[in-house]
């Protein structure tokens, strides 16, 4: 059962606030295994890439087979069925179009004081790209992460892939080679962050390291953040629905569904100003339960982190959305477009009753790499931004100089730093 | 005396491997002491900001008087000369104009499916900003921090300052009711950061924590990432000057110690083609830390981490910067552009023998707080989009799901994804 919550109930705060502190995933601490792992791999290179592949893949690799070869890309990708590889491909041009609208224009310009100034974006030069092994292993996710970074001009994009007991996934494969990837190992695990973090005798180290990964990939990413960029760590998946009573309960007990089948720590929760309507939808999610392949995963996700909340009118719903900062949010209601421009926190919004979330998760356009547990608030989901930075520039004449230097001497004074005023006003002659 | 590296040595390779790796940083491990005051404060809220304020800025504080009142403020803000208000004035436009420049575009537009896609940014509902107490108390930061949030349309700033001993800093003050900030707590280090985190009866809590601090600030805001934001965590300063023998090397001299005199572990580097000159620059270093007010902490930087690179030509020092990928670049040659276009990694760059890296730490625009650590290899200075997130719009109807919904459908079952596929396939009456 999931849980019941009536806006106007008096310990509704307390209840709403209880709910959105509720901890979904279990701290698994795995640092010291870790750390180990990543001085290892820094320590011997290839040679602990072999043993740890040995150890957790269950395969023998020799130090020159870590690299996949062309034709066991092709080889595995030629196995993905055509209607997968159409679906992909349909899925890389949307995704490719939106993100190439989302590139930032340069900045160069002129101001009154004579001072050229700009802003210049350009790609990082390598990513490395971590793919999971076994039933985690989408393609979703390969195009979702590789895109984007093509988009923004990286160069050279590294993918690392356990392929446990030698096996390759055709889907990942095809993704990879529709999104342009020609360089991947197969390597996983905190092993395989370190190899891309640092470099080994077959592996060139990268600028960044992308993409979703367990326990041990997430907790490797942040111990070499500093040494290379990271993406955000993900959380479990969250779907908001705000419905109104006209919907099809089923539609909606579906999309509910969607991100409760991923994950028992994922949440969905509907919000709905019809409380006759939310027993419909509770009704249908029992009953595509009974039915659902993966029902007993998305049944422990809805009894544990589900839940329905009531309110009188569904603007009531705006401000518990923005305190949710939802990872998904559904707007399903008749006229959705002024409900959504009053919500500031959302990592993607799908309005209107045929804009399924799933939709957005594979060929809709915007990136499913999303914020998660509340980031809402103050992060973004993946873009072009992420594989792009920016350096300013700042170009002066003497005559600029003379404009803008004296109140930066002022200021270099004030702060106590000489040098710094000294460096201006030696240009300028002042003393 | 600095490194000297000339790039026609035979071992120049290892010896620039070995200048990137060198650390400048003691790590100072203060993890365990932050973790239990930022617990603390979470159970106690003022009364341990109380408490941690008695002991660590020796100042007897009650919970009522944590948050400076106006007349506070403007009393200390009154102290700050008239000089320095006009050219925190002067700074506080510039960085303003600059960085409404880059305010980016939201996206709203309908493809060929007849779908409805968008991108929509909005400010971070609350920003707080640490600002460090005593020497490091730099009222530019407080602009350089201040001023992108409110361009981005923040609404809440909140600042923490220690105010050790119970004294304010008048330029500090005076930079805070410049950039518009009216909601100044008297906290600091890890407490401070904790109350901005998780709140605390006086202080609601924020999204997102910015600003420079100590060891036990930066550890804090590690800890609390996740719950809130956080900014990147800053190394010790940095410059590389790329400069032809045409310089004035007093003036290159003052460019290299205005980095040395912020830190013993600040890293000051001269790349040039010409060892006469580079000669002169390490003679009018020499000359100027003689007579520097900051002469002990220079000489220091200098000595250790300082470095005089020769190239053949200085076109050869591309590849160079880009492996330093400095936080600040300055290119001291006759005609800067060509050589500037030919490099990636860098925070800044400055280009002329007019544009001194001060400029740009005051009044150029552009912001200084930028990567360092190498890190402009995968990451930008602060900027607006650091007080942006963007939101993610997908709006269907019946019939543009029809177009998309059937690769999405065929996609989620590849990847054993029912309840997503069925999300798609019950609205469109597919199987």
């Amino acid at each position: 059962m999931p849980l019941k919550l009536d806006r106007r109930d008096p310990y509704f705060e307390m209840r709403f606030t209880e709910l959105l502190a509720g901890k979904r995933e279990a701290q698994q601490d795995v640092n010291d295994t870790v750390q180990a792992i990543i001085a290892d791999v820094r320590r011997r290179g290839d040679a602990a890439l072999v043993d740890y592949t040995r150890r957790f893949d269950r395969m023998e690799l020799e130090a020159g087979a870590i690299r996949l070869t062309d034709a066991e890309i092709d080889g595995a990708a030629a196995q993905c069925p055509a209607a997968v590889r159409e679906a992909l491909q349909f899925a890389a041009e949307r995704i490719e179009s939106y993100h190439r609208k989302l590139l930032p224009q340069d900045l160069d310009y002129e101001d009154a004081s004579g001072a050229r100034l700009g802003a210049r974006w350009r790609p990082l030069a390598s990513v490395g790209l971590y793919v999971p092994g076994g039933a985690a292993a989408y393609p979703s996710s390969v195009l979702m992460n590789a895109v984007p970074a093509r988009v923004a001009g990286v160069t050279r994009l590294a993918m690392v892939v356990p392929t446990p007991g030698g096996t390759l996934n055709p889907a990942v494969m095809a993704a990879a080679r529709i999104a342009g990837i020609g360089e991947i190992h197969r390597i996983g695990g905190a092993q395989a962050v370190a190899a891309l973090a640092y470099g080994t005798p077959t592996i060139p180290p990268v600028d960044k390291i992308v993409g979703p990964g367990n326990a041990y990939v997430a907790a490797a990413k942040r111990l070499v953040y500093g040494q290379v960029g990271i993406d955000m760590i993900a959380g479990p998946s969250e779907i908001l629905v705000v419905a109104d009573g006209e919907n099809d309960p089923a539609w909606i007990a579906m999309d509910l569904l969607s991100q409760a089948e991923h994950d028992e720590a994922a949440q969905s929760i509907l919000i709905t100003d019809d409380a006759a309507f939310a027993g419909r939808v509770e009704a249908a999610v029992e009953a595509e339960l009974a039915r659902a392949p993966r029902a007993a995963i998305a049944r422990a996700s809805w009894a544990s982190h589900g839940a329905i909340i009531l309110v009188e009118r569904l603007e009531d719903a705006v401000p518990l959305v923005d305190r949710i900062a939802p990872e998904h949010l559904e707007l399903a209601v008749a006229d959705p477009e002024p409900l959504s421009l009053k919500i500031r926190n959302a990592g993607a919004i799908f309005l209107g009753r045929y804009a399924p979330e799933a939709v957005g998760d594979y060929v809709a356009g915007p990136n499913h790499v999303l914020p998660t547990a509340r980031s809402a608030r103050f992060s973004s989901g993946l873009g072009v931004h992420d594989f792009l930075k920016r350096t300013s520039i700042v170009r002066c004449d003497a005559e600029s100089l003379a404009r803008l230097g004296p109140a930066a001497v002022t200021l270099a004074r004030a702060e106590g730093l000489e040098a710094h005023a000294r460096a201006i006003a030696i240009r300028l002659n002042l003393p």
